[in-house]
């Protein structure tokens, strides 16, 4: 049993806060005090833990002198104005915004790359990669030995619940006001969500990629270990509320055996391997389960190097809170 | 003006049988007398033509000599029962269920591949591709002169549509008993369509491909003259009533050069390019449209010969009635 520390999660309130929070408790990790931190519109609610009631404080108030580690669970934005407090605090960070560079805030997954944490200098910034990323490397890591990949072609279909709250009642307003025969009134999202399927998230570059996309390929590459990797990722929003939906098509070098990818897939930790008969569905199997499903394990059509799969996978446990308490898991065992 | 021709339609009374009938009228095709044919059960019913209510026949009872052209608009098995007896009365036959091999009824997109009709004996067999097929081939042929295509990689979304009008009760269904806290009862689908992204759409193979899949490659490379043609699909079943929406990625021999592609998608037929700031989705652009749209054009990621695009197409109206009466236009000009 490790010492317990004192720690802070910065977006407390949040859909990934909340799991955060209830994961530390599930896991019984080694928390002293526990400071949950949002912006002053939450301050003064209050996030069960433990039986007690801990009341939300503002961040711009916090001082971060007084924890060890922080997990930032809010947008980009605010891992970007806190972070140097943070650092400056000497604190552990762990990000789950995607907010710091690759290069400040290496992206770990747990049962992938935890040696990524070797010759870090404590106190350690880590990131908790895209919940996309997470689910595609978990079921890409066991594989590695089994062939070279020469191109990844990912389409992810994302739940509203990634955008937070906000994308859930969104979602459950539009869909009622077109069920009682209202026209639906866009508000979060640019359009109908409701019964339509949105082929951007967010913002494009002049290139006409998504943060997202980038992101996804840049964290893929670095959890890998793969940085020659080619990805072509789009990311759509679908009428879901929670759990990632993965098309995944990998390009080898050779060609693909599947006998020994799902003998592979069956021993992997973080993945469960759906029967060939059936396939994996966020409803029913993902949502609210600690591994990433994969299923429809096939070859290619026409070609004996690829490999097609389908993933389901919770956004908000495993491929958010959860792997961001695995890490500092790691964290604790080497000192922070 | 060409001389009028008696027709039937079989499966008259299902979504994209009624669309059928509709464009019909719309394009003022030179019909004698429409002879509307659907199972036993839909005997009795009646559906609107030119101010007129025709009542529905049953298929078993028709004598196929009393016309000159068949439209198959119900599912594969009735198209392979009763396209015997059509041929045997000297009918010609335009198929929309993909019941008939390629060889026997090649597949065909108006503005894409009309002169696969030259050479054929009349009276002719053809297929109106899976949607899905037409709107990639419309946006893939105007492009052929720009790129040597490697391989196509497709993730489908379909709508519940697809099943016909039961698909679209039991989202409805589904949905209104989720909004009323009521668990939901998979009767069509295997499990919870609504707010659920099915990776699987019927029954797979022994390798894992679904038929759909398979025959979405196998009419692309018919459609488009290009045997060689590479193609991984995945069809998944999404919480949306009508439209496909379709994520591509191309990889070409040579780099792309996007302001081509762009300059020859706005002059394309059939297609609809959106501005770059802007995308396609099936609610408010594709359905009820007679034109596929295309956007979120952009390069690869990490490779200048690789082309990503969105697609949002009607399936019911450009992706199989419209196409199937456009076919027939081109048969009657040659005499069928």
């Amino acid at each position: 049993m490790h010492p317990a520390i004192d720690i802070a999660v910065v977006g407390a309130t949040g859909t990934v806060g909340t799991a955060l929070v209830e994961i530390l408790e599930e896991r019984d990790f080694p928390v002293g005090q526990l400071h949950l931190l949002a912006s002053a519109a939450s301050a003064g609610k209050s996030v069960p833990y433990k039986g007690r009631n801990l009341r939300i404080r503002t961040v711009e108030a916090f001082d971060f002198a007084q924890v060890r580690l922080v997990f930032f669970a809010a947008g980009e934005a605010v891992t970007r104005q806190y972070a140097p407090l943070v650092r400056s605090a000497g604190c552990a960070l762990i990000d789950l915004s995607g907010g710091l560079p690759l290069q400040e805030a290496p992206r770990v997954v747990a049962e992938v790359n935890p040696q990524a944490l070797e010759g870090l200098d404590a106190p350690c910034q880590l990131s908790s990669p895209a919940s996309q990323a997470i689910a595609l490397a978990l079921v890409l890591a066991p594989l590695r030995s089994l062939m070279q990949w020469r191109r990844l072609c990912v389409t992810a279909c994302l739940p509203v619940s990634s955008l937070g709250r906000e994308g859930v009642a969104e979602l459950a307003r539009q869909t009622a006001e077109l069920l009682n025969g209202r026209p639906p009134e866009p508000r979060l999202f640019d359009r109908q969500i409701a019964f339509n399927l949105l082929g951007r998230v967010g913002a494009v570059d002049a290139a006409g990629h998504a943060g997202l996309e980038r992101r996804l390929a840049e964290e893929l590459r670095q959890v890998l270990d793969a940085p020659e990797l080619k990805v072509a990722a789009t990311c759509a929003m679908a009428p879901v509320f929670f759990g990632d939906s993965l098309s995944l098509a990998v390009q080898a070098a050779q060609a693909i055996d599947l006998s020994a990818v799902r003998t592979a897939l069956e021993q992997a930790a973080g993945v469960e391997l759906i029967a060939p008969d059936d396939y994996p569905t966020v409803i029913g199997d993902a949502v609210g389960q600690d591994v990433a499903y994969v299923g429809r394990l096939r070859g290619g059509l026409d070609d004996a190097c690829e490999l097609n799969l389908w993933i389901a996978s919770d956004n908000v446990r495993k491929g958010s809170a959860l792997n961001a308490v695995q890490l500092a898991e790691l964290l604790i065992k080497r000192g922070l």
